[in-house]
């Protein structure tokens, strides 16, 4: 395994590579292709065999001698950002595989099939649906989900699969028996508390609103202060309120207002509008769903105090997701017994592994992110944490499929 | 003068109608000129003797009998903002001509020379030079200082006059012995509390400045809140502070916050950038530079707690200019013998006056704006509001003059 992981990535990253020193690999597009067809031919050298299924998942297995046949699988998402990073994604197929390679080696053929995913679609970067490719394979997503669903060319995402002979009509995996994923942290949090491991215990669910806020225009000199209705100003209240809550309440909390735009947005104008996104995220759902209630009600609050109209609505809610009890302890005792330096944690991001965790016990190993930084050129894992995490992910398949 | 008002204004107006049914008539365009010349068509018709200067100001004039020749000057600029509308500059024109017009017919010719002028310019909104007709006028301008100075189609200020005839090589008024100006108050101060006129005392002194906050960009789920430098957060926490202290110090200060920009700027991410303007008027120099200065610490002070980033740039500023007490008080006592509804006030927008009140004495009438808007084809004066401004200023002009 050792040099092989990096010199992969950058193989695997060849596909896709764009002019701003990134990969651009979007779902059914030629370098995405390109790269499921380097990656089987690959796989096959390496003695998998491999499988495309109707939405252009890739499969590889390694045959388990127990019947009836049940499957441990591992991996992560093939396509990428515009402009992405070599890791996010990569890293969970191509460590995913060089640990299978890696227990053929030294333990021989598993009981269970050991498989491996490279999920046709998770960024939902072409196409508005994100973690198209491990819903449709657990019987989570149907053709008729993506009808009238085009990308920025105005190409359906239906006309693009069958370009490539994929039919979308795909039986659920029924033998999967356990999901494990292997990613970037996407974070700084394990690189600050200087952590090699991050087992992770749940997936945030997500709260995402726009918030409008109606003032009235006005001419900023002949204004007196009394006669306004200043939507910034009302906004400012706001926004310094809902992120002093999410200060209060603490990890995993967090809140972020991303996005914010004003009108007329001149600066001699007193504006008459502003509207800002806020992004709240939890792991719990009743904390999520009372720190979301109790920001809507001060936002409504200071709308009022600040004789300003305002309109909150919701665009985008996910559940938290909790991994595997069983899993989460398998990758912490090996850990420890690898005396591997890890930190129980949460995953921000969203990922294929919440998708699949509902139905089948699922667990994910993050590695560091250099500066937290991802989807981007810049993204940057250390070569050894990229081993260690390889090794850990071996060591929980070995203990599941053999 | 009876239903002369707005005719004369429709009439004027049409000089640069626009599509979007306001007034589009930057200065040196076809239909500034046109304006001019029909102005001084009709000027000359009424009996005034009309002159353009060498920048392009209309000034025409009621000889006076006394000796040495002493001139009492009204008037407003020619020049409008894009899709502005009817009353703003024109009134000043339109109003002062039928003030005079009146003040002939009933007391005959005056003492002092009565004078109108069209100022070139005072919007600055096709040249970044505002005011530049009444500072030519009064010797506060001069060609070399627009030496490179250009329109949005690279048309040179100097070629544009030059185009015109004018050699912007002039001599200041030195003749002058006080000037009036009546224009609609850009505010709803006098509609909100039910007065005919603003006896205008001053005009705003304002500081302008950009406010750049740099935190850090990062994921919007994978970042903890207290490993966040997120920029929005530190801009609202200084703007409701900002505002606030606004707020306390109540009228005649005046902030505002029109402009705000974020970077990235997406609903995900963490900003790492926040770039906000800052407009403070106030009526005192002193009070503008202390309340100014304690904004500042109070901002850095924010940026400091908020561990981020902040620079502070000063890019426009101007002094209070206190108007004429003496007309200040006969303007008053008009108001009062005529039992007309009026309101001291300052002016928190920039005129031409604030160029000339430092050198003659000077005054301003203002009439009420429908909904305090300006600079809008929506502008709107009841007639009968102008026409006892109108009246106003003749009684003034008759004391002044006669």
């Amino acid at each position: 395994m050792e040099n092989q992981v990096l010199e992969r990535l950058k193989w695997l990253a060849e596909y896709g590579k764009d002019s701003q020193s990134g990969i651009t690999r979007l779902v059914y597009s030629d370098p995405w292709l390109q790269a499921q067809h380097g990656l089987k031919n690959w796989l096959i050298q390496e003695g998998f065999s491999v499988d495309i299924d109707a939405v252009g998942n890739l499969l590889a297995s390694i045959k388990g001698a127990s019947q009836p046949d049940e499957v441990v699988l591992t991996g992560s998402h093939l396509d990428s950002v515009v402009n992405g990073g070599i890791y996010d994604g990569q890293y969970g197929i191509i460590g995913g595989a060089l640990a299978i390679i890696d227990l053929l080696k030294k333990y021989g053929p598993p009981k269970k099939t050991l498989q491996l995913a490279a999920f046709a679609e998770e960024e939902g970067s072409r196409f508005p649906y994100a973690m198209w490719g491990s819903r449709s394979m657990f019987g989570l997503a149907k053709p008729e989900d993506i009808d009238g669903i085009v990308d920025t060319d105005g190409i359906s995402m239906m006309d693009a699969m069958r370009e490539l002979g994929y039919s979308a009509e795909l039986s659920p995996k029924q033998n999967v028996t356990a999901f494990i994923e292997l990613h970037i942290e996407q974070g700084s949090v394990l690189e600050k508390e200087n952590k090699d491991i991050g087992v992770v215990s749940s997936i945030v669910g997500q709260q995402r609103f726009l918030v409008t806020v109606l003032g009235e225009p006005n001419h900023a000199g002949t204004t007196p202060m009394g006669y306004r209705r200043d939507a910034m100003k009302a906004a400012s209240f706001m926004i310094s309120r809902i992120l002093t809550l999410a200060d209060e309440a603490g990890d995993p909390l967090v809140a972020t207002v991303g996005n914010f735009q004003l009108e007329p947005n001149i600066s001699n104008v007193v504006p008459g509008k502003a509207i800002f996104t806020l992004d709240v995220r939890h792991t719990n759902e009743s904390d999520l769903e009372n720190i979301t209630h109790l920001i809507k009600a001060e936002i409504g609050a200071i709308a009022k105090k600040q004789n300003v109209d305002v309109k909150i609505e919701a665009w985008f809610t996910s559940k938290p997701v909790p991994m595997s009890e069983k899993i989460i302890t398998l990758l912490q005792e090996s850990c420890e017994r690898k005396k591997i330096p890890f930190k129980p944690m949460h995953s921000g991001a969203a990922h294929d592994s919440q998708v699949i965790a509902p139905i089948i016990p699922t667990a994910m190993i993050f590695v560091p992110s250099q500066s937290g930084i991802s989807h981007s050129p810049l993204e940057y894992t250390d070569e050894q944490a990229l081993e260690k995490g390889i090794e850990v992910l071996a060591e929980a398949l070995h203990q599941l499929a053999y």
